[in-house]
């Protein structure tokens, strides 16, 4: 057993897809074996508990910011991009080529700028608000990010795929499905659960970021994980909120 | 000629500092030559006209979404995290040991959130608006941002440099300057210039922070170039701009 190799521990809000869920989603198509601590029982060390306990910590080397965190060994690590590409190797999921490692990083920190976007329509003003304290800068918020940034950040998207002949114009970078592609599809459920009616009328446009989500949802491991209790649902305290009065028609 | 390594060429904004900013830092301090393409006057290919076009073309690979962006021979690099650490290699600024570069990613990574956050607090609503139409909200997101966030990320960045024993707690990952280092430079310059009253006030409550940032600005690349017609001054166009009714009292 001394030489086992550390088993990887997520540390994640237990309520919430989050940010946690682009790492999940990595672990879960490579059938990487891996311990969500915060969704473990108290009595059992998980729990919201475990992650303040980790946050809080003195431990040797650089303390975490804020969750997600991956503990493998001695080993804490944060920033979801980050955690991503960590586990994208032993998940199978990295690009072979260096060149093509590169854009995945470029792509996949996108996707987490666009992150940000999505969840600072429901709260522009501050985290430690209710999104009733802010709705009326978030009712001007949401229609200006449906506008103008949704169909811009959708249709680069849509651009990239389409300029990666290696792939088919099926993946983003390379010959194969990466990392990348489920941090994508992430977003784009995430999105098409609070925006609906936003997204239902900006879909002609992103033919190909829409099949690309219909072929990661439709992966044998990730329809079963989608299927599988391990998926929460989404809820009015994580990034992607459907609050129908922010859903503007475009 | 035909083996000569590429130069890097720099794509940014002509007139302000902005992330390009960063990625400067790192260039000027490794002593790497580079090209700041945007600088260039426009009949030598300069210009906006030369980001705009880097853009808006279609050459083989991934694209980049929005400056900076990195052009080596055929390499196109955007995000600013990713472009940093790819010119820390030859600026002779990447940690040596492995675990201290996963750690330099993930604080060069916290630094990028903040300066979103950083921005965010003049322009809440949508980046597309001028400030002047979205100062009302300016004017209930600075306090917030002020009060609960700037403590807390500055804290956060005191106590990574209190636990690098490596360091002697003067450099945030490993036992020498890297490229993290710069970037937590130029975030305090920033917010020291939008929000002076500010960060005066909070100045006591994080001395290796403010020390970093002195060391920083002493080091004799980085004073020259500071000193240099190539560092653009602070401005109401870039990232870090001082509105005085924004930089309220704690």
């Amino acid at each position: 057993m001394a030489n086992a190799t550390p088993p990887f521990e997520l540390f994640y809000w237990p309520t919430i897809q989050g940010r946690g869920e682009f790492v999940r989603l990595v672990f879960e198509e490579g059938g990487v074996p891996y311990v969500d601590v915060g969704r473990l029982p108290e009595q059992e060390g998980g729990g919201r508990a475990a992650i303040l306990k980790l946050l809080e910590e003195h431990a040797p080397g650089t303390p975490p910011f804020a969750p997600p965190v991956l503990r493998m060994g001695s080993l804490r690590l944060a920033q979801t991009a980050l955690i991503c590409r960590h586990v994208a190797g032993p998940a199978g999921l990295l690009p072979a080529a260096e060149h093509d490692r590169l854009h995945a990083e470029q792509l996949m920190l996108t996707v987490m700028d666009m992150v940000v976007e999505a969840h600072d329509i429901h709260h522009p003003i501050a985290k430690s608000l209710y999104y009733q304290d802010q709705q009326e800068e978030a009712l001007r918020r949401a229609p200006l990010f449906i506008k103008e940034r949704l169909p811009k950040l959708l249709g680069y998207f849509e651009r990239v795929l389409g300029a990666n002949a290696a792939g088919g114009e099926k993946v983003l970078v390379g010959g194969a499905l990466s990392y990348v592609d489920l941090a994508l599809f992430q977003l784009v459920t995430g999105l098409s659960h609070a925006l609906p009616r936003a997204m239902a009328a900006l879909a002609p446009q992103f033919p190909r970021v829409l099949a690309l989500h219909a072929a990661v949802a439709a992966r044998p491991r990730i329809a079963a994980y989608l299927a599988s209790p391990r998926r929460l649902p989404f809820n009015e305290y994580g990034i992607f909120r459907h609050y129908p009065e922010l859903d503007a028609p475009l």
